[in-house]
C-alpha cells in the first residue's frame, strides 16, 4: 500500500492547493481589494460582470478591483455589496450564488486583521474570499491504546460532496461567532455530542489550502480540534447533514484517505492528525515533510 | 503580555523566512541545478568565483548554475564540487567555510528524491541546499497535569548561537543516516537520555522555513520528535554542546519564547509545540493562524 497510498496523498495535496500551480486561473485573476488590502482574487467573467455597478465596484486598475471610495464602513461596503450579489443571483447567470445559505461570513486580509464587511457565504469563492472553519477529529482509545476515529458518512441530499466520508463534525465560521462556540454548536447540531462533552475538544492545528474548480477560488483555513471520546460515547445524528457514523480503527482510517470517498478538505485534517499522533513516521514515510507543508498553504 | 508576545513572534517567523521577502537576495540569486532539477539558491558573489571551475561549474545559463554534464553521478559530483570547496576553503575568503565541519549532507530537490550528491555542511548555506535536522521536545507531565519542557542553555563555546537556550537535543541529519537513528544519537550525545528512553520518542511535525543572512540562505526543515519524560529523570551534560539543562514550567517557556534568549529556529519548534498541545488557543492568540502558516513555508 505504502507506495501508491503516499501518491494519492500527494495528488490530494497538489488538488487541494491547485491554485498555486501553473495553469490555474491565478495570472488572469484580479486583486479584489478593500483599502488598498488583498481580500481575495477575481476572475476575469466576474469583473466583466462588475463594471455594471460602477458604484460599487471601481474600474478595474493595475490588477486590481476596488471597492468605491464613498463604500468606507463595514455596513456601507457590505450593504452595497449585498445588493450586487442579490441582483447577480435573481439573473441566476452564476452557478455557485444558486446555493444561497444567507450566512454572513467576514472579510479581511488575515485573520487577526478586523473584519472590513461581511459577504454572504455563497459567494465568498466567487470572490476568492479567504474562508474560515472548525474541524473535530472525534476519537477514541482503548484500554489497551487502540486509537480509532469516528467518521461520518454526509447526507446524499447534502449540497456539496453528499454521501463522501467527513469528520464527525465540522462547519464554517460565520461573521462575529467565535471558533470554540462554533465548535460546541456544530457537535451538537451535527453529531448531538452534549456541551459539556464538546467543550473538552483541545485546539491543535490549522489547515489551510487554495484550489480552484468551476464554482470560482476556495481559499480556506480549518481551525482543528481533537476530542477524545469516552469509549462508551456513540454520536447521533442531528439535523440531518450526516447520514451516518462509524467508528474505525486508525489503520482503516488511513487507508480511506487514499479513495475518492472522503471529502478532500477533511481528508486533509484526518492526515494532519496522523502526523501528530506519530501514525505516519519520516523514516518510513519518504513523503512527510512534503505532507506537512501540504497541510499549510496559503497565498 | 498577550499582544507584545504575538508581535514579537510573528517577527520571529518573518525574520526565519525573510528569503521569501521583497527586498531579499531571493531575485538576484541563481538556481542551483543538478539535472535540471532546483536543489538550491546560488548569490551573485559566488556565480562570480564558480565560474573559475568550468570543468565542475557550468556557466550561468537562463538564471541557473548547473554542474559540467561530465558530472553525471552521485560520486562524481560530490568529489568534484568537493575540490572546488576545499580550493575556496583554503582561500579562506568565504566566511562559512571556516566553519567546516566534514560532515556530508545529501543534496536534492526534495525528501523523498533519491540524493544527487553530498555536500560539506558548512558549504549547504553558500548554495542554499535544503538541510534536515532533528529537533526533540523533552518534557514532563506532573501528577496533576502540569507540563514543564527540558531546554538546554547551548555552550558559550559553541560555533552557533552560542548561549542561547535551544530544545533537549537537535542535530543535523547527515547523508544516510536515518532520522530516529539520528534522534537517539543526539539525545544520548548532548543529554545522555539512554537509547531505551530516547526511543520513545515520538514524531509530530516538521518546521520549516528559510532565512537569509550574511553566512547565506539556510533553507532547513526540521523533524520534530515529542519525548515524555519520567518526572525523575534529568538529561546531564554530554559532549559539551550544552552549558546548562533547565526543566520549566510551560508558561515561563512561552515567554522566553518572545526573547533573544532563544536560538531561532529553536524557538520554532517550541511554538509548533505550544501550538500542538493547546498552549495556545485560536480564540484568544488572533495570530494562531498565521503562526501555524509561518512554521511550514517552504520554496
Amino acid at each position: 500500500m505504502a507506495c501508491s497510498w503516499s501518491e494519492k496523498i500527494l495528488q490530494l495535496l497538489r488538488q487541494m492547493n491547485n491554485f498555486y500551480l501553473a495553469g490555474s486561473c491565478r495570472s488572469s485573476c484580479s486583486r479584489f481589494e478593500i483599502d488598498g488590502a488583498q481580500v481575495g482574487w477575481i476572475p476575469p467573467h466576474l469583473v466583466s460582470l462588475l463594471t455594471r455597478y460602477p458604484d460599487v465596484f471601481s474600474p478595474p486598475h493595475g490588477g486590481a478591483v476596488s471597492l468605491h471610495r464613498s463604500l468606507d464602513s463595514y455596513g456601507r461596503r457590505s450593504e452595497a455589496v449585498d445588493r450586487v450579489l442579490q441582483a447577480l443571483r435573481r439573473e441566476a447567470s452564476l452557478s455557485c450564488l444558486k446555493g444561497w445559505r444567507d450566512e454572513k461570513y467576514s472579510v479581511m486580509p488575515t485573520f487577526s486583521d478586523p473584519p472590513l464587511m461581511w459577504m454572504e457565504r455563497a459567494a465568498t469563492s466567487l470572490f476568492g474570499v479567504k474562508r474560515y472553519g472548525v474541524h473535530i477529529n472525534g476519537y477514541t482509545v482503548s484500554g489497551s491504546g487502540e486509537v480509532s476515529m469516528w467518521l461520518a458518512r454526509r447526507s446524499h441530499t447534502k449540497q456539496t460532496y453528499p454521501g463522501l466520508l467527513d469528520n464527525m463534525a465540522a462547519g464554517g465560521l460565520a461573521a462575529g461567532v467565535g471558533i470554540k462556540h462554533t465548535l460546541i454548536k456544530e457537535c451538537q447540531e451535527e453529531a448531538c455530542v452534549p456541551a459539556a462533552i464538546a467543550e473538552k475538544a483541545r485546539p491543535v492545528a490549522t489547515v489551510s489550502y487554495t484550489y480552484e474548480d468551476e464554482e470560482g477560488v476556495f481559499a480556506e483555513s480549518q481551525f482543528v480540534f481533537d476530542l477524545e471520546l469516552p469509549p462508551e460515547f456513540k454520536p447521533r445524528i442531528g439535523d440531518g447533514e450526516v447520514h451516518e457514523f462509524y467508528l474505525l480503527p486508525i489503520d482503516k482510517v488511513k487507508e480511506l484517505l487514499a479513495t475518492d470517498d472522503f471529502k478532500p478538505n477533511s481528508a486533509l485534517v484526518v492526515l494532519d492528525f496522523l502526523i501528530r499522533h506519530s501514525f505516519i513516521e519520516p523514516d518510513t514515510e519518504p513523503c512527510y515533510q512534503e505532507f506537512v507543508v501540504g497541510l499549510h498553504q496559503t497565498l
